[in-house]
């Protein structure tokens, strides 16, 4: 299917990762699968962190080997250091997505290295990759630059420090890279800044957008990005991923909202909106406690709104 | 006072006109106060209708006589036509918004009149105030073009519509063009498509959008205003305004979030935000039944924000 723009899915893991409730491992599986049904091809399906550290993700191997078995899903995962890493070796994952953070900080109070201990253990992992036994399936490796945009500890994260561990992660073997704004910081002026800043380092792999709509702004940086050239987007179902220190304040840009807004810009997500709305009653159902955001799945469609036809921008 | 960009509220008029409790005319008025304290300089206060149709509106003079005591306040009204324009006449309102549709039949349903009556109805207006004695204070006159970016009952609108009926309004004599999207349908690919063709009908006059956060492509749809060169945008405290027959829609862009992302950008918009969210606490007092939506009165400031200096972009 052509596609213009790639959306994937990351609220089985961010949106998922700071909720109290378990979610039962079938209902994890019915909300990929169903994602999956409605064109969604790429789904970060979990997490491989110490299940002490995050019992939500105590399913790890169970919901990564299942979605393993969905035909044409990119399956991802998220790893914060090499340990993880081989766990998603052993279990064929298609993508591992580690993740460091600019702002040192930061990068101490998630993972408890320096910068440069976090880049030494991505290194570790790309030679991991390396040492797989010839003919194996390798994962892609992506590199995520947390707090690329701001960090609530220290503030602003001066651009060229971006551009620098952006290098870094490249140079290091990174196949794709992410930028999140992890904290929500971002405005549309510092995500062209940012991106462009990256874009130069990045030396022709993809970079993708990771927005969290906590102060509004999530949609109209995703539009910043994209004037940028940025092609690929995380969002989340329904916006799942509040802050549970910061209540009512809201995750990552809801998946459908990012859909229609991409769709009726006539860029083709490959995607079938209303058939991913229906799949917030999965969540409705399972996680009754979950906040579930969205601007379209209140108010509906507009008048004659027709997905965009492939006569792209 | 140096701004960048000009944010006018809208709340009072578009946020109250579909709310069932009349909000006390006292109240309306430490709402209007309280914001031209927090440094906004424009307020469209209030709408000259039959009391019969809008009750919100019974205290239309009283607001606007008040309001017009507040030191460099611009005080504006909407018009549906010259008889609501000549109350704002003798009221000595500083600003007339005149409303008409570009789609036929919303402008049917809403003024139940063609567009070419409505024209004649503006012109009638324009007339009254060429009509008004010398050394009378003349109120500026502005044409608003509803439904420029989508009608819930034609969908989609063209744009060599909304540019000819542009040209009208300015051939007629608009001092200034406001281009709502009326139903939150539009996207920012759209937003530049039609304001460039409406820039282009102008002749210099400024041009002012209005956008509905419906869809959550409120502050997306800004910044692709902005980017076309607009520099007026109406919001509304809280972003009051959902429309009564689409429960949770929300109403216009949140003049907070607004704020906060135009300050972020770099662009002055003269308005102190901290004192900006403190004047929701006079909506929750007054109307409880009132939804309050706002990410940054929910989220609060980054860390380390600053308004923006002058050093604008």
């Amino acid at each position: 299917m052509d596609r213009d723009v790639i959306l994937r899915e990351v609220g089985l893991r961010d949106g998922l990762q700071g909720h109290g409730q378990f979610m039962p491992t079938a209902d994890k599986l019915r909300w990929i699968g169903a994602e999956a049904a409605a064109g969604v091809s790429e789904i970060e399906v979990t997490s491989y962190v110490p299940v002490k550290l995050l019992p939500q993700f105590a399913d790890a191997a169970e919901v990564t080997t299942q979605s393993l078995r969905i035909p044409g899903l990119a399956v991802a995962a998220l790893v914060p250091n090499l340990k993880g890493a081989q766990r998603g070796l052993e279990l064929g994952v298609h993508k591992l997505n580690f993740v460091m953070s600019v702002s040192a900080t930061h990068n101490m109070k998630n993972v408890r290295r320096t910068r440069e201990e976090s880049l030494a253990e991505f290194r570790a992992i790309v030679a991991a990759i390396a040492e797989l036994p010839a003919g194996a399936a390798r994962p892609a490796i992506c590199g995520g630059l947390a707090t690329a945009l701001g960090c609530s500890y220290e503030g602003a994260v001066p651009v060229p420090e971006v551009a620098r561990w952006a290098a870094a992660l490249v140079e290091a073997g990174a196949q794709e890279l992410i930028v999140p704004d992890t904290v929500g910081y971002a405005n549309p002026r510092l995500v062209k800044e940012v991106f462009r800043a990256v874009l130069a380092e990045a030396g022709g792999i993809p970079v993708a957008a990771h927005f969290h709509d906590t102060r509004g702004t999530g949609l109209a940086n995703l539009v910043a990005a994209l004037e940028c050239g940025v092609t690929r987007f995380d969002a989340s179902l329904a916006g799942t991923g509040g802050c549970p220190f910061a209540p009512g304040a809201s995750g990552n840009i809801v998946m459908e909202d990012a859909c229609y807004l991409l769709e009726s810009m006539g860029l083709r997500t490959g995607v079938d909106l209303e058939k991913l709305v229906e799949v917030r009653r999965i969540l409705a159902e399972t996680l009754p406690d979950l906040p579930l955001e969205g601007a379209i799945a209140r108010a509906g469609l507009p008048r004659g709104y027709a997905p965009a036809q492939g006569a792209a921008a």
